[in-house]
């Protein structure tokens, strides 16, 4: 159909890693209300990074995950203590991958295998090295040189530098429609992981590819 | 305290127009499904213009508002037909304002007043003139000229630009707290109408002023 793929470059966090350990520290600390406090802590997390990347107010992933943790809290009326922002900001760092994720990586090795991430490096690197995936990339790229998130175009453009691949030879993997949009809308070939079923985002640059989960992405490339 | 205000910018849904006409006629489409619908459709009309200004790929906030609805409808399994949306559109046009309003503006005559809104000139011009405050406004400033929405700092811009004001005498009001942050980042003296008793956002630009509606207003200028 396409060109043919020379480089996968991945989105982290619910596309490789799931934030399920995050939810259940969430719930430990207030009881009954993880789910509620993790949609709306994760929902302000990614506004106040395309708010900042706007307002030209950059602040890294860490630092933005918290401020959402906090509005989050604020509005729910849960008290937050410093020590629980410590243990959550710790949760990001050992995050399991999803169940098929390795055995998908595995198959997928012929091809140059990368990261590009709103995180910071200070959470990339651990949660890599912590989930026994460090030799697996060939780069982990976080935007946070260029002081912008994604979907800016240049953002993107980071991976097409860093891996020395034409964009078109490069597929996109996202479990964020929107992110997979953005990737779409610079000229990644893209595969959205619509792994809860939602409608596709309306941005008029649609995935190329909608699939489930990982395990479907070696047949595609 | 500070600067003497010279003119106050106004944003426009949410701040003088209330969109609650619009949530009735969401329910009476959808019985009961009202308020979850008109609320994710508010969600996603907001994330699509952050989205489209970063991936640039503007398109206006009337068509943003429909992509908004019509995601909306697929995500809550509701069925929309072309009507619905005209209807839906048109009901955009012919918004009152909040009860407060038109009193707290008559005191507030001796400024320069303007809206400053993402809305289309297409949406803006009509519910200005079905409110009755056609004469009201030295300017109605839509963001579309600049291919590009709020809280993008030329936004803000362009109403410095319209009314010849220096940014430091004017006040900008909104009932989106993101907004005023925006706002106050550009450098405006900002109100947040904090309608409904929320936490600040974590933008490290709060607002100066935080006040329930606009009938405080004119107390504090």
């Amino acid at each position: 159909m396409s060109v043919k793929l020379k480089a996968l470059v991945f989105d982290a966090y619910g596309t490789l890693f799931d934030v399920h350990s995050v939810v259940r520290l969430c719930d430990e600390f207030w009881p009954g209300q993880g789910t509620a406090l993790s949609q709306l802590w994760r929902t302000k997390q990614l506004e106040y990074t395309w708010q900042r990347s706007l307002m030209r107010r950059y602040k890294d992933f860490s630092d933005v995950t918290v401020d959402g943790l906090r509005y989050a809290c604020a509005a729910l009326g849960l008290s937050l203590s410093e020590l629980q922002v410590t243990r959550l900001r710790e949760a990001y760092l050992s995050l399991t991958t999803f169940p098929e994720v390795k055995e998908a990586l595995g198959k997928l090795s012929h091809l140059q295998l990368a990261i590009l991430s709103n995180g910071a490096p200070s959470m990339l690197d651990p949660v890599v090295a912590n989930a026994g995936l460090r030799g697996v990339f060939s780069a982990v790229i976080s935007v946070d040189p260029l002081n912008t998130y994604k979907p800016t175009p240049d953002v993107y453009q980071l991976a097409v530098k860093r891996l020395g691949v034409p964009k078109n030879e490069i597929g996109f993997v996202s479990s964020n429609c929107w992110d997979a949009c953005g990737a779409k809308s610079f000229g990644f070939r893209t595969f959205w992981i619509n792994r809860s079923d939602a409608p596709v985002d309306r941005l008029d640059a649609a995935p190329d590819h909608v699939i489930r989960n990982l395990a479907e992405l070696p047949d595609l490339v």
